[in-house]
């Protein structure tokens, strides 16, 4: 099945918003083994739109569309799709009851022009909007089959999740299921993972082995079709041994997640708790950590020591270590891990203190990091790293590879 | 002018990155008044493209390619575009140079196919690659130009604002200079901006004016086109002018920059410090500050007090406040400031203590936050937030917030 994507709407045009819907819906439809070959944006504009239309019908099996449904006089995607088709439009009765429930619940009166919201193409499999008011729909004629969508991602992303992809999955030959795992990896680069899995992911069609670079880490969704889930879980299994067989060492997690969630889930299982003492990540790690929610239960607090003054004031590094072997320093690193672990009463206590540049510290380049991870009954660990990039990448390097050794801590105990 | 963008690689139809290069080309055509009429991604195959080209030559004036200039044989943009105007390539001596000394520099060897790279369309003007190794280049044909730039967004930005913009400028008729300003504003949302200013954007075509949201901030890009700058200059006073008398007070900075940015360089100028006790935003003010080079001035640390315990035990609010008005207190918020200003002997406290969400707290509801801002010589100040949205938004929202008030501060003194 060839597919492509027409995303419209004048803003994108204007470089407002990039084209992320294509994006999701590129990843969705890889991921049930249709074949993208194009994305389109065009402007609010119905002769270009229907041109658009008529060259995706000519040449693919699968023409989605985003953006265009909205109340107002500029959204005409479905206007413009039902007169290509040669239908009408009617009132989908549900979309409208949620829509005069919208107005009444808010106490706003509507106005006349979100009546057009409700209207879908008369005969089409209407997909009801969970998170906004108008509907997506899908409607196949001659063997094109048109799907038309919301354009705001909040909209959209649920919809294509909840009923779009069984939708598109119905499509398919055979009435296959498509059964995916995750894992996350962290120490290992995209491209240095993806040529140490080379030879699995060119020969490999069922499961397909697709890698995806996130913030300073990777994740590898392996997806298989199969009759069944069970089925498809047992072509997934000896794919799953193989990777973890070459690249074990770096898999932290399984599923969609990150370091810091996995290390607040960790830590509450154990109901242990952590402390940071941060000079060069400046408060990342805490940032990180208190993004999820709950992590109030594993993390009392931490201290931003990024001046010397701070460092011994706050966490009593003594003023001989601090001119002997300076702030960036094994010493340094070892001290504010147990120190900020006794201040704040925790299991574990990590400290990271480094030169992120742009200009050298102490006579020590940028990008020289020690971390240090203190923990209760534990001998002190220091790590040192040399790493290379701006200042915002060394930062947030060295705050995901803190929250890596601190996971590695939690293991070993 | 009618400008199209094609975005060339597979790696968009597989969804693993978005065409942010065709956002950011856009946005700087839309500057200089070219408008765009379609985007258009292709992958790497030759057929696709040239049917691409073809339909591309044939409804624009200015057809912009990024991608597909590598050294690998997927990368066949410049072939297939060479193909169509009928004209061979070339090698660039001054890219070729480069090539070789980015090797040599590195002490590897050259593959013979980095030679590719250096091949440029027979008679085109040559865009050199400050940052990377494949050279851009610019062709004209039968009153369609056609423009070639490398893939990665970190060389094609730059080439883009160095030789490409400059280039396009000499298409333009009655060759007009376009300049701009850019106005920073904190506290309104992108539509209540734009409500408030509609009639001037919808009535102004010369400067024109266009909002753009950033992370809890919107910019405002004036742009005039005129025979030169001072031109120009003198048509953006008056609609500035217009702006800031309706909403003067939400604007806090001109030129493309970021609160967290202000704030380190005012207090610079002021040689004032800054240190912040961080509740519900978790560290995000103290990361905001430090991801900026140079802060290190302004800012000797800070601490994230996430329990009770450690408001106590680090920054000495006492147990009574804590059990009679609560953490998330006015009380609560003006010692936090007063305490860590003292504690960091810094010229300013801010202090931030919240409910982010999920759940709620002390029987208080989520959203609800208060920012206390204590300063040498002037009395500390507490403001109380209702915010909505989910916990991330409430965080960051929150940390913007402050840091507002901050500057609000430094401009108050």
């Amino acid at each position: 099945m060839k597919a492509e994507i027409i995303a419209v709407g004048t803003e994108l045009l204007l470089g407002q918003i990039a084209n992320t819907n294509a994006q999701f819906l590129s990843r969705k439809l890889a991921e049930i083994g249709v074949s993208v070959y194009f994305h389109s944006v065009v402007g609010d504009n119905a002769k270009r739109l229907d041109e658009t239309i008529k060259l995706a019908a000519s040449r693919s099996d699968l023409v989605i569309f985003s953006g265009g449904l909205g109340p107002t006089q500029d959204d005409l995607t479905k206007e413009t799709v039902a007169a290509h088709l040669g239908r009408s439009l009617m009132t989908d009765e549900l979309a409208m009851q949620r829509i005069t429930a919208f107005f009444e619940q808010r106490g706003i009166v509507m106005t006349e022009n979100n009546r057009k919201q409700a209207l879908v193409i008369d005969g089409s499999t209407v997909f009801a909007n969970d998170h906004g008011m108008a509907p997506g729909m899908g409607y196949t004629k001659d063997g094109v089959t048109y799907v038309l969508l919301p354009g705001p991602p909040s909209e959209l992303y649920p919809m294509v999740d909840r009923y779009v992809m069984p939708f598109l999955m119905d499509l398919l030959p055979g009435k296959q299921v498509f059964h995916s795992r995750v894992l996350c990896f962290f120490g290992i680069g995209e491209s240095a993972l993806e040529e140490r899995l080379l030879d699995l992911i060119e020969s490999q069609s069922n499961p397909t082995i697709a890698p995806y670079a996130k913030e300073f880490e990777v994740t590898l969704r392996i997806t298989a079709r199969a009759q069944t889930v069970e089925e498809a879980e047992r072509l997934i299994v000896p794919v799953e041994a193989e990777i973890r067989s070459r690249l074990g060492q770096y898999v932290y997690a399984t599923g969609e997640t990150s370091l810091h969630q996995v290390l607040v889930e960790s830590l509450k299982d154990r109901q242990e708790t952590i402390a940071f003492a941060e000079s060069c990540t400046g408060g990342t790690l805490a940032s990180l950590v208190t993004s999820i929610a709950g992590s109030s239960a594993v993390f009392p607090g931490s201290i931003v020591c990024y001046s010397n003054q701070a460092k011994h004031d706050l966490l009593d590094i003594p003023q001989e270590v601090l001119d002997a072997e300076g702030a960036v320093s094994e010493k340094t690193a070892k001290l504010l891990a147990e120190n900020v672990r006794a201040k704040l009463h925790t299991t574990h206590g990590v400290s990271v203190t480094g030169v992120a540049g742009p200009d050298s510290a102490e006579g020590k380049p940028v990008g020289l990091v020690y971390i240090g991870v203190a923990s209760e009954g534990y001998p002190t660990v220091v790590k040192q790293l040399q790493l290379s990039g701006r200042r915002q990448a060394i930062i947030g390097r060295t705050a995901k590879t803190a929250l890596f050794h601190a996971l590695q801590r939690l293991k070993e105990r």
